[in-house]
């Protein structure tokens, strides 16, 4: 059916055994006679859609009846501003460390509101690592911390949960939930807007302590108000039913596919191939994250010249290689290969790799370098 | 295929031609070897759905270059909260028309903020009306006079444009729009979440004169400001790409089926079916909203107790006529026959209808009375 290999960082590849369910069911869904995206959020097929995917997402996590998961819209985007809304005061300031465009972003929503502090940030190295637990500089009496744990657009990633003593820990997991087990009961709040592992866009999960959300500020409006997505089970209006149903498929799919563990273990194997190749191609492949901070979802790299760049992107997709494009802030390329990339994807890209360089050695002024 | 009658308010049923459209190309959208789903919002194919929405959108409206369309998630009920937010202050307050609980609860989020005031309000009669001209308390130098111009849960409708004098004219459309030919020029900003007349929940089409929305407060969240969405075409952050891409199949099929007019046309015609009925049950089915004030979408209407009211949906199910029990605020039933209602539905609900006072005219205490 033409499928391509799509390495794009979000919206990005999704199961296609769960695509191909989604499709069959697509005019009758559970019997109801209706279309899941016609059926109504109060109904009985889609409450059971919508418990389900609460509770395995809870599972998965390892996160027990003290914790929330709510359905939120508006995109991570929404969550940077609700955050400090709900819980920074100017006595109790948010604290930041900004890896990135996105957590910078977060900062800025908490500055614009004069209750945000940078804890750490490592912009003067262009975003190529995130910081160590020895420079997070985070005040006893912060509101909470907040980090994004994969920074897509730079293919870092955090390698350690951040120990912060009794300050919230707070997460932007967009890009990298579910992507390997983490202890969650390190965190009192997790967030992930979903187009990158979990489905398509329209809906951030967010799982969340009890305690920290059963009673928002009143003077929010109602829509940025955690409790009011929590009081009333993320049905307060409308919620963007057909996202949700497809998270829960995806959640399914993991569960069925070993877990986070194995998700885990296929993810590695499949991070290993790409920056294998990259260190292998003395200096060919230049990586733009420090070894210590390599992200497993986003690898991202660049050629000795931009001329090459463009030539491998063309040619990447001749070979049913889509979406390798960097991000114009890194330049060069960049492979999202989130959970259900398939390793036979990566192998072909690996190879691709291969195959490019050795082509395009002798028709450059690069020069071979020595490994670092 | 077993599908069903849906009568439901929103989410609600779409059109069959739609539908399946989207499933046939679900694996492989446009020939992107992805689907609609994966695809990035960046991407060429996506962008063609963005533009041509859009552009189809003005057109139904017969809207201008002086007005501009935005994607925004988080349902009405977070424009309820952007609109007091960006364009109301305690100097030029928003005035409201209270009709409903939507439209109360939109007044309430200006309240909140101290920015809100009623123009007018049918609260008293139980929202069985929309107010007249005359009724209406709009101040010169309010910021805006906001109106729902459908009642989903009570079956109102407003059957003229209020006249606002230089106040903008605000509109929440989210169960009316593309029903029928609105002189929308005489709007500043129209908002519809889609789940009822336009596609699968998770985004709300805005629609309004650049003048207003091209630069909002600093202060305000990036995600609520008006201009975030207008300067960066609705692609700050990555938008509800399923949900516009059903809308913009939807919009086409309005288009293809002859427009509003021709809208207007046939669910003048569904209506007229229904409320026939009603009229000429001698009181055992007894419309909600007063006759001036019918909705076109919604056709609420009670039976003459409970019991038969519960018979009444049990037996509806069975002949394949789903989510016809009403808000329990008003009680009884609820027919919601939007845009993609086929007639044939409406006309076996109508058949029904009748049978089914016929069968229990004799079976209750009830006592036909003359039609008023």
């Amino acid at each position: 059916m033409n499928r391509v290999y799509n390495f794009n960082p979000g919206p990005a590849t999704l199961p296609l055994e769960v695509l191909k369910e989604v499709q069959a069911e697509f005019l009758n869904f559970d019997g109801s006679g209706m279309s899941i995206v016609e059926i109504s959020h109060r109904s009985k097929p889609y409450e059971k859609v919508h418990e389900q995917t609460k509770a395995d997402i809870l599972q998965l996590m390892n996160l027990g009846d003290d914790y929330e998961v709510l359905f939120i819209q508006g995109g991570a985007s929404l969550q940077f501003a609700m955050i400090p809304m709900n819980f920074a005061t100017k006595e109790k300031f948010g604290s930041y460390a900004v890896t990135g465009i996105f957590s910078r972003n977060a900062y800025k929503e908490a500055e614009k509101l004069g209750v945000g502090k940078i804890a750490a940030s490592t912009e003067t190295e262009n975003f190529s690592r995130v910081p160590r637990q020895d420079e997070l500089k985070i005040e006893s009496d912060a509101a909470y911390f907040h980090i994004c744990y994969n920074n897509t657009i730079y293919g870092t990633e955090f390698h350690y949960t951040p120990e912060v003593g009794d300050v919230p820990l707070f997460a932007d997991m967009s890009s990298d939930i579910f992507s390997r087990p983490v202890d969650f009961k390190k965190f009192s709040l997790i967030y992930a807007g979903v187009q990158k592992n979990l489905g398509p866009a329209g809906v951030v999960i967010v799982v969340a302590k009890k305690s920290l959300i059963e009673k928002s500020l009143e003077t929010l409006p109602t829509m940025l108000r955690y409790d009011t997505f929590y009081k009333k089970n993320s049905l307060y209006n409308t919620p963007p039913v057909f996202s949700i149903y497809v998270v829960g498929k995806v959640v399914q799919w993991i569960k069925k596919y070993g877990g986070l563990a194995a998700m885990a273990q296929r993810n590695l194997k499949k991070a290993t191939l790409l920056y294998g190749v990259i260190d292998e191609s003395e200096g060919f492949y230049k990586g733009h994250a420090q070894k210590d901070s390599r992200s497993l979802m986003n690898v991202t790299f660049r050629l000795p010249n931009e001329e090459l760049e463009k030539k491998f992107v063309a040619e990447a997709l001749e070979n049913n290689l889509s979406g390798i494009k960097g991000h114009r802030l890194v330049g060069g390329m960049r492979a999202s290969i989130y959970n259900a990339m398939p390793l036979e994807g990566v192998e072909m890209l690996a190879e691709f790799m291969r195959k490019f360089r050795r082509k395009n050695l002798s028709s450059t002024s690069y020069q071979p370098q020595a490994t670092s």
